[in-house]
């Protein structure tokens, strides 16, 4: 198959090549292998983040088997509209998000804390794993597991075949985008950097377990990226791909002073093929145009969006 | 050069080759490539760690120029031991800690934490390289980068060519660790997993950096080494080696319910050629007896400790 077989033959092409091959051609921009590093954001950059991350239908999904075992939970916030399928409260969440007013995003946190407190992390990678296998977007007519942007999984793997690691680097939970990294993007466990609540060995008489506390170790947005960029990866990325306000600070860092850089962002501008929003991408898609990162536009740049489905 | 040339002919040597055999082979115990994890301790386990961690010596040197540029740090401790050459006074505070109390301790991991406050990671990793450049061990004739323990190199490249995937799990400062782990095992920065101050991500006009903070992110020792290896990796270990009682929990957490495991202690029984002390290592040894798990005696099963040097 050709490489980036599913991008147009269009200016955000051609700086991809461009840089990839100067990068590891032999000339002055020369980088060796060992920091050819990538980091890619997840939801809206390496698949579909509308109508909401799918990770929230997962913790939903949770509550709302939590509200079934215990009645009581059914009068309050999150649990309740997890019960009734009320999916108006949690739009209002998001819009008054947008409008600079957090408290909804609060109570949903406490539920999301709550979720999965004392559990293993390994019945967590089950339960996910299980979701994932069964849960459908939708609108898009496929499952959540054929939302994938083929073009980025193209990206990936010409990074890769130019000897790049390639990082997702999101505000998404480690351990759920750990379930599908290796099948979707073909990036393994250990490279994916995400938001975590803490985390508590117990022993006990089988090697015992790592579980959830309910409280967060960090949350990966905004300036926290760079932070667990470097935590994870000892490295600083040459190439970045966000889309949206909090992957700023993530694509700012990438290159600094000494490496070349390339910098991009995933613009949504494709209502019927995907969605079209910019809420929440303002400010980043204002500074790419200010610096000169190309934006990758979902319209105009893609041939295709998502794989066939079998 | 054959596998495991430095190990001598013993039941350690052999419990290894069975073991990687059985799990790397298409029998019952076989586990799949992506399962291979092996996690490893550093100091005491990869390199020696007597009379002192490496990385002391480099905090120390940082201290005492803090101190040589700041005449006021030459009344306090641990600044005033770093500017005097003061060994007795660090002396006493790992004695004191062995006898449990760590008065001592707290005043130098304060002083640690004030060393490299507001730091850029990139800056601390350039220091840490000249540092371990011309670092020259006290009485072993040798430089630090040559104090690797030859046969756990080769039992690394063995691991390896077995398609297991290794990490350093240590106590150690990660970024310290990192600045050899390469050079040294060939275990890559993404792969170094260890301790850590916080971090935070200032901009600037050049990429910003991340720089270090006057806290401490976690110490990753004891109970904080499994929940350490499963955020990094989002795997459990199948083979784990340390040597010192903060080792357990890692040892313990190895395999779980489901996999083969093989645990490991490194024994320090040779005055001759390395050192011989079991302080820090009591708790270790009694349950790698309990348990079965084969001890790695320095004396005994290594016909040689250190490569040659040029």
């Amino acid at each position: 198959m050709t490489a980036l077989a599913s991008w147009r033959d269009t200016p955000t092409r051609a700086a991809i090549v461009e840089f990839v091959e100067a990068v590891s051609g032999d000339g002055p921009r020369h980088v060796p292998v060992e920091r050819r590093v990538a980091v890619l954001d997840n939801d809206g950059t390496l698949w579909t983040e509308k109508p909401m991350p799918v990770e929230l239908g997962f913790i939903l999904q949770r509550l709302a088997a939590m509200a079934d075992q215990d009645p009581t939970l059914r009068d309050q916030q999150p649990w309740k509209a997890a019960h009734e399928g009320d999916h108006a409260w949690l739009g209002k969440v998001v819009t008054d998000h947008y409008q600079g007013d957090d408290s909804g995003v609060k109570v949903l946190i406490g539920g999301l804390l709550k979720a999965f407190d004392g559990m293993p992390v390994e019945e967590y990678v089950d339960r996910a794993t299980v979701f994932l296998d069964h849960a459908r977007h939708p609108s898009l007519d496929r499952d959540y597991r054929d939302c994938g942007f083929l073009p980025m999984v193209e990206l990936l793997g010409y990074l890769a075949d130019h000897d790049f690691t390639c990082y997702i680097a999101s505000a998404g939970d480690r351990d759920f985008m750990r379930v599908i990294s290796n099948p979707m993007y073909g990036i393994p466990p250990e490279r994916v950097i995400g938001s975590s609540n803490a985390l508590r060995y117990e022993e006990d008489d089988h090697g015992g377990a790592v579980v959830y506390e309910s409280r967060p170790d960090f949350f990966d947005d905004g300036p926290v990226k760079p932070v667990r960029i470097w935590s994870r990866t000892g490295q600083r990325p040459i190439l970045s791909v966000g889309n949206a306000n909090g992957d700023l600070p993530m694509l700012r860092f990438t290159g600094g002073r000494d490496l070349p850089a390339l910098r991009m962002l995933v613009r949504h501008d494709d209502a019927d093929r995907e969605f079209a929003y910019t809420a929440g991408s303002e400010q980043a898609l204002d500074e790419a145009a200010k610096r000169g990162w190309p934006v990758i536009s979902v319209r105009d740049d893609w041939s295709t969006v998502f794989a066939e489905t079998p």
